[in-house]
């Protein structure tokens, strides 16, 4: 008998039919014998249309006001999944975030977890109970209603299943789990079985939509099995198969984990990029630059200095898509004439490609495959940009699933290692 | 400087734009110096929706879930009233039932109002915020989230007035005031300036919508000044004009009172009727009868037993039409034998139409006055029902109109007194 948390996305509880099919599938667990904690979203659309009509009366509304609006979508769905499991005769109690109590600090609209209680739902679990808590949200010191932010419901699960000590944590959505790149764009693409956290760190960072960062940073830090599947399966398959279905993410590099040297290729579209060019090089200009980009609130990606020549160097770096009309404003007006720099220069039409891998922290040779496999297709690499375990470029976006294929056929990703 | 609660039901807070409306009405209010609590509904259609969707799951949903879902509604109505009040320069704060809170009894979709706290909604107007408060939920005292049935919103604003001592309850609705009667129905109807209390009461459980009933009879409890107007006018009217209109729900027979002998017509259709014929006239038979439906949850209005003939006698009562076939099946299979009655008879095609008035105690034929204007239209009346304020018959359902009408007419509604 394990403790399991069961997460459920939007399109998972999308209507009535598909909260009735989550409910089979949790039943499953339940007379299994496994005590069980479930944390569905919102249904899909629903937390869009609620911010849309806020968006409505002010373009940017009160954040306070506007998390009170937006948490209520995960209690409708809450509300539904208990009386859809007490409709199949499985006690079931559900839980808005303050009930929990699940405590955040108070930056609305993207707070952070800072404690959940479990004494309520330990109490409830140990009569036998299913418990189905509110993803999204929390309360902070003084009572009021936060949110955790897009995709908050991922960190809730995982957040839920750390602080309950969860056997695992089962995040099911509308993929089967986590793929050597995009299957839209590779075909080829193999679901891996295994991932290290570290690699779903990356992927997830990358650009690679399964989970959100957040809910991967807490797995990792408390260290929660975590396993990624599909919630489109029969929600009465065999259990036995579906314990083993989807991609698990791992802490232990085993022995078969070894061999894989690349686990998979992620890549985004919504990256711009920008120059300085010809920037005078003194200490504190990398500051001076960005000083000004991070007060207006617009985050970086990856930053670019070269070795500079005849005393200026020219200083680039990658923003949001949607910041990237904000951020050559900041330059132009608060940053060009300060730093003495001869022009600001911008590309919107990029796109950022990367390898990532745990095995490449003991093969050499990987950026040198990469560098050749692009090169081989004549796409011209404008950026370039690495961590332990993962090398990233930016390239013109129209060549981008081209690089995708290409790189994904180089590293042999279509094999099972 | 008044301390005023506003309430403002589903139509006036249904879209975007009637919430901005009300908010330029509540800050009208409180740039003229009030202290400003305010309890909207949900948006129209909008509790109807989460029931149906639970509904849809369970024909009879567990009801604890079933508040926490039904009670979103009004969280996301109070979530974009602050938003549009802060977008108007206004502060505002919101709170759900629980964050008040708003105590209540545990019996879900009917709980009743046990207390409410009043330090922090005090603390935040001595601030000079406009606190809005969700209507139709509280929190039970084991922090389970409860409703109070539909309506409910309106019992909501007249507790949180009584509990902050508030000088008056505004309840902004889409009619402009409480009628003589229905102005669908007879075009002369008229709005009251003033009700007593005991009239509305009457109007309100003998059909007429304005009010739900149990914000009457808390008005009543606690002397809130209540007043209905319309939600409708022209939100930056007059301040002086709109604090006069409407109809004032008052707790004084004053001198202009005493003059209206009748206030008003009312009347519904809702019911149906149920007759034991024969039935042997012993003691304990009422109860024999009745307590079988009373054990069958079915609410039971009018009853009806005339002088026995012969040890026999015929034994009336009506109940809401939604229940009348159960309440004829309780009594064949569980009453009929027992008391020995000859027959159960139903008629389902029946409305029942009162004339309400405090100024009856002290005025003699105003039943005879009734009983005639009835008869010179040819209408038979089939069952009277009376209290120290109004007087209900039972007719046939096809004649009501003409019923509400001629009784108008008789009773000189049409003029102001």
């Amino acid at each position: 008998m394990a403790l399991i948390v069961h997460k459920y996305g939007g399109t998972s509880m999308g209507s009535v039919e598909r909260i009735k099919h989550v409910a089979t599938r949790v039943a499953k667990w339940h007379r299994a014998g496994h005590r069980l904690v479930v944390v569905p979203s919102a249904m899909s659309g629903e937390t869009n249309r609620l911010i849309g009509l806020a968006r409505e009366i002010h373009a940017l509304p009160d954040p306070r006001e506007l998390d009170m609006l937006a948490c209520t979508g995960e209690q409708v769905s809450v509300g539904l999944l208990a009386i859809a499991l007490k409709a199949i005769g499985v006690d079931a109690v559900s839980y808005a975030g303050w009930q929990v109590p699940i405590r955040t600090d108070d930056a609305y609209t993207k707070a952070r977890i800072t404690g959940i209680d479990t004494d309520k739902v330990n109490a409830d679990l140990d009569e036998g109970r299913v418990v189905v808590i509110t993803g999204f949200q929390g309360v902070d010191s003084r009572g009021n209603v936060t949110t955790l932010g897009r995709g908050g419901s991922d960190t809730s699960a995982v957040a839920v299943a750390a602080a309950l000590k969860a056997d695992e944590c089962l995040i099911y959505t509308d993929v089967d789990g986590v793929y050597t790149t995009d299957p839209r764009i590779v075909t080829e693409a193999r679901r891996l079985d295994r991932i290290t956290f570290e690699e779903m760190l990356e992927m997830a960072s990358l650009g690679s939509k399964v989970l959100q960062i957040r809910s991967v940073e807490f797995a990792g830090k408390y260290q929660v099995k975590t396993r990624v599947l599909s919630s489109l399966s029969p929600p009465d398959m065999d259990l036995a198969e579906e314990t083993q279905s989807g991609t698990l993410i791992t802490f232990e590099e085993d022995e078969a984990m070894e061999q894989a040297v690349i686990s998979g290729i992620a890549f985004n579209r919504d990256e711009a990029k920008i120059t300085l060019t010809r920037v005078p090089d003194r200490p504190g200009v990398a500051y001076a630059i960005l000083g000004p980009v991070a007060d207006a609130n617009i985050d970086v990606d990856m930053i670019i200095q070269n070795q500079s020549q005849d005393g200026s160097t020219d200083f680039s770096f990658t923003v949001h898509r949607n910041e990237y009309d904000r951020a050559l404003a900041v330059l132009r007006e608060r940053v060009l004439a300060d730093v003495h720099a001869k022009d600001v220069l911008g590309d919107s039409k990029i796109a950022k490609v990367s390898v990532v891998g745990i095995g490449m922290r003991s093969h050499v040779g990987i950026a040198s495959l990469m560098f050749k496999t692009l090169s081989a297709e004549g796409i011209n690499i404008q950026m370039i940009s690495t961590s332990e375990i993962k090398i990233s470029v930016v390239i013109e976006d129209k060549y981008m699933e081209l690089a995708v294929r290409a790189l994904h056929k180089a590293f042999g990703l279509e094999q099972a290692v």
